[in-house]
């Protein structure tokens, strides 16, 4: 797709002649997720043009990769036949994706238009909290009968394989659809086709399925430590409710790695672009965060008001504030990314705690040093003042670097053991409680050493 | 999984007794992963034996999911014969991603126990550059002719299909091996049984494949895009040489997520798990962004000396450095963290500069203007001094925001245009420098309202 230019030049041209049939057989020869992507870049007017040249299978799943306001645009135009057809054709989890985005109004056409076990689906979907699988899962599976043969097991999918998500694993089931088992496509093709479906499918402690209160954080754990492509979601009574896909997996880390980077930096965190969000909306997910930490500041400016005749005695002293509180907040950045990143892939856990404070005494110590010393020399090229400052500066800059270590893989894991989210210890929360610790260090040193 | 103590109990209780059997059929009903994981977690005397009893199939996929450390040490214990029957059920891919990592002493034994054709192969793999398609992608696929009708391919994929890494998405060549189309095993099975493959397969613009030199990050997008479950991989002739398929896509997206952390965290990448890496190590990733970041305060430093008369006269001056370097910093870092992820997840493009410059102009000008108050209210209920210095803390607060707002947007940009990673405009970086302009700007005011 690298000549998307081309094509909607081509495309546009065939528009303006209205050269219907061309056009449908240009587009019907692409990718769905590059059609979707031409629709978004051509002229509004001619959106809805384009999409009803489409066949309806392909249309539905173009409609699933365009993106929210280009969806709601388009169900506003389309007549109530094209949009029950287009209902029909759509995964479900595509559809309920969809609604959670859109005005209020749209969902209610939609509603309206959808079959009413459709509906009833939807409105149970809709009322998963956010965050848990329910919410991400579609119901589009195959479930075998244990008692199946291969055979007819493959029989089944070639019947309804095609309204399916997945059949690449299909899930078993009894009479009351409690889930009793998986079993690959893979497995069926291989064996024997009179084997049963109960006697080859993978159960008991090679069956892995989440529930649909689950954290969509955790479901995805479990889709990356098994490498599954897809995962069945069953109820508080092990009824088989739905499967959740690989590429839905991949959706979510996406998203909750978006949200960590987003704590990290003191942000609200948000769910859409940043493109597409308001000014004043951009503003009110930044302001909180800055408003607590330059309120909090204040205790900093109390411990250089308590220092003012001993910082008025040496400029040097005051000069070194910034690099000083500089470093420290650099050190503890360092370690507290490590530490949450760590207990985000799960690379560190709370029991590591330990070995964690351990090993980084001894990298703050060699950190510490290293800086410390270069920091006699730059001082003693650079800065004014005597050799008892430098001495001093670099002193609490050893100190300083061995408290913001302790303190950067700290606060990550405290967060984790009070059910907080680590991500939200970092930079700037760990800076600014750094500048203080920093500077209580700094000042106290100075009075002993040069008082 | 979550009783893995209860399970690791009962393994070493038979293990005790030499009750092997017993334990082979224990093992064979879990998961790979989590046989994997119990070798882990055993006594390091026990792991050969435990290793030993499983069915050879299943040892060589439980040794892919091994830690490097624990695969060398299997390799050094098992004798020749098992060596090579492990080597020959491995996938290649696996071979040659425990190859990357292990001493070249294991390197050597596993190569000379290799078939000479394996041999050639995993040479070749362990030739291209680390983080490009080849160095990712298995040669183990499933390719059909374009002359094959549907029935003979699932044919060739029952005969075959075991030894695949998949086989829901196979490849169609030529005689050339060249790259035609590609067909999902779903279409294969809902056709009619005599459809040629050629006929069926997707081709011209709807066939996805990747060059063996590409980025992977370049890789993982495509997926991602297109939810893939595989990506062809040719060479420059477009000839097929591999697949990647979508779980190792998304230990790709977590590494390089890894690393745009450590990056922005102003840390040297590193592959290796924290606990794992010694301090040493783990100190020289650090110690040199802290040294730079630390001799560039020499800058700040010298600004401060400069302003020496200004500072001894106003206390609620000094005291408010640490709160404006300390908010302009945070400003910087939420807009940055926010660019950062906005280009590398794609939302945002070089050509949005003018858009996102435009942008938080406006969001500055809020987010200053409500900072630059509170501020005011802040000092006058807390610190000393009087208006006029509330003012001047107010007003180079203002424009500290709207400096930090441009340049956190603008160095990742910039970064991206000269083909830096973005990921290295953050926090500590940004930070330092806007402590530069912040204390400019705040001590230039001092002197024009105070002096």
């Amino acid at each position: 797709m690298e000549n998307i230019e081309l094509l909607l030049e081509q495309i546009n041209e065939l528009i303006q002649k209205g050269e219907i049939s061309a056009l449908r057989e240009l587009l019907t020869e692409l990718n769905v997720v590059d059609i979707a992507q031409i629709i978004e870049e051509i002229e509004q007017s001619d959106r809805l043009p384009v999409f009803r040249v489409l066949p309806k299978d392909i249309s539905a799943e173009v409609f699933a990769y365009l993106e929210t306001d280009t969806q709601a645009e388009l169900v506003r135009m389309i007549n109530d036949a094209e949009l029950e057809r287009l209902l029909d054709e759509m995964f479900l989890d595509d559809t309920v994706d969809f609604l959670e985005e859109v005005p209020a109004n749209v969902v209610t056409r939609v509603l309206a238009h959808s079959a009413p076990e459709a509906r009833k689906l939807i409105n149970r979907f809709l009322k998963y909290p956010e965050d848990c699988a329910g919410s991400i899962m579609t119901i589009e599976m195959v479930q075998l009968h244990t008692s199946f043969t291969a055979a007819q097991a493959i029989e089944q999918i070639r019947k309804t394989g095609v309204d399916k998500e997945t059949v690449y694993t299909c899930y078993c089931t009894d009479r009351e659809r409690h889930l009793l088992g998986s079993i690959p496509l893979l497995s069926l093709l291989l064996c024997d086709e009179n084997e049963l479906v109960g006697d080859i499918m993978e159960d008991d402690a090679q069956l892995i399925s989440v529930n649909t209160l689950d954290d969509r954080e955790e479901v995805a754990d479990i889709v990356k430590k098994y490498d599954l492509l897809s995962v069945p979601v069953v109820d508080n009574e092990n009824r088989l409710v739905g499967i959740i896909t690989v590429d839905d997996i991949v959706d979510v880390i996406e998203e909750e790695t978006t949200e960590d980077f987003e704590k990290m930096a003191s942000l609200a965190p948000s769910d859409n672009e940043y493109l597409k969000t308001g000014v004043f909306r951009l503003a009110k997910n930044r302001i909180p965060w800055l408003l607590i930490l330059m309120i909090s500041g204040t205790f900093t400016g109390k411990i250089v008001e308590g220092y003012e005749t001993l910082l008025s005695g040496f400029v040097a002293l005051t000069a070194s504030m910034p690099m000083l509180m500089g470093t420290s907040g650099n050190a503890g950045q360092q370690i507290s990314t490590l530490m949450i990143r760590g207990l985000a892939v799960g690379e560190i856990e709370l029991r590591d705690y330990f070995r964690v404070v351990f090993k980084e005494l001894r990298v703050a110590a060699i950190c510490g040093l290293v800086l410390g010393i270069a920091n006699i020399g730059r001082m003693y090229l650079f800065c004014d003042g005597t050799l008892d400052v430098y001495f001093v500066v670099s002193l609490a800059m050893f100190f300083a670097v061995i408290v913001a270590k302790l303190i950067g893989c700290s606060l990550p894991i405290l967060a984790k053991l009070i059910r907080l989210d680590p991500a939200l210890m970092a930079g700037p929360l760990i800076s600014t409680l750094l500048d203080m610790i920093t500077l209580s260090i700094y000042f106290a040193l100075a009075k002993v050493f040069l008082l």
